[in-house]
């Protein structure tokens, strides 16, 4: 594990450090630059720019030549965050512990502060110039399908529309597989793109990204059932109150960890003997997945 | 006029079938797919992609290999009109005459329907295989500047934060240059690269769409004072009502008049003498900025 945290801590710095120059470096209104730092600096575990830093690590690439699309990948993440804890969405008003953007700048800013690190992120893969102009065509029509209407956006109008009813184990699936799932496969497969990795390489990665967001998922709702509150820095058991479905309301608290117990044996046996120095991205998946808070 | 009349009688038939064509094609979400679907049926004169085509005519080349950053415009262009709408921005109910998103698919679907057509917009100029993928690089780019927290999203901020408080012109202008200027740019220069323009041509089409923008928002606000109710399917005189600065308040209303004149004057001559095929785009022009709805 030494391993991983020395790789974390270091491209967590790199990343930190992007994030905050592609928005400082620009000339935009203070109050709004001002709300897009506060949610971009909130902190987080970036699970998804260290997928993208491992993958082509895993590779054996340099995982630099991944950092202006981890940056973008983090910044839609961050923008999807800051709208689904508006009033009208989930009304969230804390997250990691911090007042949520819309308490501190006021609902108008904090659904344009969302839109423009939406839009900015899109940007900055336009201006990869380590990559080719195909490659960075390939990456945005990728993060676009994984964050728009068919991945990310359409989960989340699913999962608002199932909530107060009670959905099959099919329908969660499908619900988490887009409101989370794309956006991880993409960490990885974008990853891929930019190392050119072999289609089977790729195929592998796919699998073992599909298996460790479901994984992933299946955590979340767990921790929800059993966490603790000081450790996830939010209300627990509000999935519960909210009446929404889990896996453990599904499956019982047995039946999900041992399904996570087998999303996380398939993602990893997918990697296994494929000419991938895997070190690194399989202790992240167990990060990722078995995780504490 | 009757060549301009059957051009975008043409062009709006075209950019409206694109428009649907590239939601309704796509796998989403139903609640969340017949929301995009309604406010960008939701009619307009489609001003933005009618510059698209127009310049390309102007610059001689076939208007059709501009659809689809006409249609990633009016996406963009249609998500602003989404958000701005919501209770807790413009809290508008209703327009073009008819119910906005949030009054028909409530405030949730609404941020989502925007942030949705946003995304969207950038897979479709990345899928566009009649443009080279340095050009779509160079498009996306500029699209994300413009509508971005440089440019639309930043001219939305600062005109939130001058509510009721008076502004300079200047100020004014700085708002509205970013808030509604720099997507009307992108529409006569993204038509400039497509057509790869020579710098001169380019230059000069910057000058019009600069100008065009400012008459157009100079109008705007004139016709707020002296408008119809009924042509402009929304109520009147509700700048004034929100304290809002306005030319024709910093101006009176006959200097907003002279200024719009002396905008369409530079416009105009921005472009005389310089192997142009103008005359859709001039008569476009004058369509924009002296409109009377």
């Amino acid at each position: 594990m030494q391993d991983l945290t020395l790789f974390l801590a270091h491209y967590k710095k790199v990343l930190d450090e992007s994030l905050y120059k592609e928005i400082k470096k620009r000339n935009i209104e203070p109050k709004l630059k001002e709300s897009m730092l506060y949610s971009v600096q909130a902190g987080g575990k970036r699970i998804r720019p260290m997928l993208v830093f491992a993958t082509l690590q895993a590779l054996n690439k340099d995982p630099m030549i991944g950092l202006k699309t981890a940056t973008a990948l983090e910044m839609i993440h961050t923008y999807s965050l800051i709208h689904d804890d508006l009033p009208a969405m989930d009304d969230d008003d804390y997250r990691r512990g911090k007042k949520t953007n819309h308490k501190v700048f006021g609902d108008a800013t904090a659904i344009l502060a969302g839109d423009a690190l939406l839009t900015l992120a899109f940007s900055i893969v336009a201006e990869d110039e380590n990559l080719s102009f195909e490659t960075r065509i390939a990456l945005i029509n990728q993060i676009s399908y994984s964050s728009g209407a068919e991945g990310m956006v359409g989960g989340q109008q699913a999962d608002i529309e199932a909530e107060n009813k009670q959905v099959t184990l099919e329908e969660l699936s499908s619900i988490h597989a887009r409101k989370t799932g794309e956006l991880l496969i993409f960490a990885v497969t974008s990853a891929a793109k930019i190392a050119e990795a072999n289609s089977e390489q790729t195929k592998r990665l796919r699998i073992f990204a599909e298996n460790i967001g479901v994984g992933f998922q299946i955590s979340d709702d767990i921790l929800d059932v059993i966490g603790d509150e000081t450790k996830m820095g939010k209300k627990t058991g509000v999935d519960v109150f909210m009446n929404k479905s889990t896996y453990p309301g599904l499956l019982t608290l047995d039946g999900a960890k041992r399904a996570l117990n087998e999303h996380v044996s398939i993602a990893k046996s997918a990697l296994s003997g494929h000419d991938l120095d895997d070190e690194i991205l399989l202790k992240l998946a167990d990060l990722i997945a078995l995780r504490e808070n």
